[in-house]
């Protein structure tokens, strides 16, 4: 085959790769003048030390994730039919979880479309291209959609992963006009996705599954702190909860969150405040709820961050559960890689411990199945959500 | 208070108790002449080694729960009213979450009834009296299922547990009548119940949220191997699947299985044998589904069958996966208290790679939520389900 080749060092662990690795690091690979001078993004086979050929992947010599893996044929040819087929086939997944077309289409590694994000939003896409090879070939990506039906495509490259490849920010409308927020049915609740200015593509679907717990737990009084544009709040006010508070220390959110509920004929009160403040001001206000949920942004997103992020959610479980009412239900979530399940639920159950309130676990929920996981890429995900009931 | 004391040794971990321990061990506790003549169930007052009150419990003073703690409170009196209030309590968790009275109402520690099991039919239920503290009592515990409607109560005091307190086994219906299979509504599917001749309560309510995500997954020629009564393989046909094929030694659990899909109007094709069999001899005759699930019974029961348990979750892995059409979805339980969730999970992967499909794991799902876990009683308990699809 007329491409480029890259091989393993001898030392390298060739029946991990041959178990289907995902990638691999410099320390890996025989990173020469010729293996440097190639482009990021370029498609090459990747040989073993004896030049026996192990797989197709694409290699960006200067970054962490040095290759890529994208066929374990070493022989496949990855042009606009390869990506399209990898594409129907994740469609073809969500084809039968889902009734309507609101999901995360691609998820990267767990599609084997390694360093590409495409969240679907009815007949709009938002796709993140984080990796070179797939920036390189957006127009086959548009392609593939748009045999899906995809009418409108925003092309959202701001995630930092991006700088290793050496490819800039971007954030574009590529395809048809998006002019608002779209509309998104999840759970029975209306969203509104900002698919332009919001955080990542607008809407965060991994939640889907806590959500619908929420909602069929959720007493009458409910609390969503750290809300952004209303995940879990909607989802309890389309389960039966009649009342609905969200904290969010972003006005534009908070804004999202409610014309989320004027679409579902409903209204919420809206906190903008930092989440940790206003859950002590609510208990120094003597409020008290049937289910109070906190979903807040990584706070242990890197190892470094691990020790501190832990004694974040220590401190949101402390000062959420006396917000519960007895009987009452907690939802505690991180989305922090750093935390593994079993610290996070540590550290939620000591700040629980510390509130002086006895805890049963209900539930230990991930990511929804739209967020399929390499097996190789820590077994359970980022997304860890605990539901406690509170005596 | 005129009741008995039992005190902690000097050197047991008296803060572990302080967060909420659920039982002591011999090693904790005086276990003099005086405190071995009490009875197994007695309720006593627990004491640190400087006689200060910390909990209630009840005493078995032979057994390797050797006090169970009934309530942080060392002054509770643990009368009628108490047991009541603990069981409306765990009911009305249940009906928020559940339309319809079929679930497990008490799950032992996990809705701080230490011992007790009771699952709930319609108007049937089937209690499971595994302490001598709760088998005493048994009379306040029947009253209170009769205050939420229950008619019908069976008493299966089969579980090992039972010897450790010196409790007798027993099978035994206590309140109205029983004559024949009780219907089961779940997820759509119509399940028949053997109160009086099945395994444990005769329906496993576990599995609920899992046998949910099979039926929305399901495509339409579907496998339940190791069947029992027909959980998944039903819940699948009721999601939308054709053709189901029902796996199990047991003849008995598979007419059940046929009678319940009699009720939902469809068929399903039985094969009795041993599923390990089965597989093979479903591979030699070329046949495939669209989605394969396995929930064997515990391989790993304890400590020591752990690596042979472990062993038998691969080869179950291995035998299942050659029967997955490609995109087809693979699930794999364990309910085996000994093999945890990254040790089951390894093992499963490696029968898959064995197998040489390429997998990503869609879902990992535990037990429903009414069956609440103790924080002190392994985080996310015994039942695990993973979801894989296959390239």
């Amino acid at each position: 085959m007329d491409r480029p080749v890259i091989r393993l060092r001898p030392k390298a662990d060739v029946a991990r790769i041959r178990r289907g690795a995902p990638f691999l690091g410099p320390q890996d690979l025989v990173l020469d003048r010729r293996a440097r001078s190639l482009a990021p993004g370029t498609i090459a086979t990747l040989e073993d030390a004896t030049r026996a050929p192990l797989a197709t992947v694409a290699v960006a010599p200067e970054a962490r994730l040095a290759a890529r893996v994208l066929d374990r044929d070493p022989a496949a040819t990855v042009d606009d039919a390869w990506i399209a087929r990898r594409i129907e086939r994740a469609a073809a997944l969500r084809a039968r979880l889902f009734e309507r077309p609101f999901f995360r289409l691609v998820h990267a590694e767990g599609d084997a479309l390694p360093g590409l994000i495409v969240d679907r939003f009815g007949d709009a896409a938002a796709i993140q291209p984080n990796a070179a090879w797939i920036d390189g070939r957006l127009g086959a990506v548009i392609a593939a959609l748009e045999g899906l039906g995809v009418e409108r495509v925003v092309v959202n490259g701001t995630a930092r992963a991006r700088a290793a490849e050496g490819l800039p920010d971007r954030l574009e409308v590529v395809r048809g006009r998006v002019d608002g927020p779209v509309e998104v049915p999840m759970n029975g609740a209306v969203y509104l996705a900002d698919l332009v200015g919001g955080q990542k593509t607008g809407l965060f679907y991994d939640q889907r599954e806590n959500h619908r717990f929420a909602a069929a737990v959720a007493g009458p009084e409910v609390l969503d702190a750290f809300s952004h544009v209303g995940g879990f709040g909607l989802a309890m006010l389309a389960g039966g909860a009649e009342r609905a508070t969200l904290v969010d220390a972003s006005a534009a959110a908070l804004a999202l969150a409610e014309g989320g509920a004027a679409r579902m004929g409903r209204t919420v009160e809206t906190i903008r405040s930092d989440a940790f403040d206003a859950l002590a001001a609510l208990r120094s206000e003597g409020r008290a709820f049937d289910t109070v949920i906190c979903d807040p942004p990584a706070f242990a997103p890197s190892k470094a961050a691990r020790e501190a992020g832990l004694r974040a959610y220590e401190r949101i479980a402390f000062l959420a559960a006396p917000l519960v009412r007895p009987g009452g239900v907690l939802g505690l979530c991180s989305c922090s890689h750093a935390a593994d399940l079993e610290a996070f639920r540590a550290a939620s159950l000591r700040g629980v411990g510390k509130a002086r309130r006895a805890a049963a676990i209900l539930r230990t929920g991930f990511a929804g199945p739209d967020h399929p996981v390499h097996p190789m890429l820590s077994g359970t995900g980022y997304l860890k959500a605990l539901f406690l009931r509170l005596a």
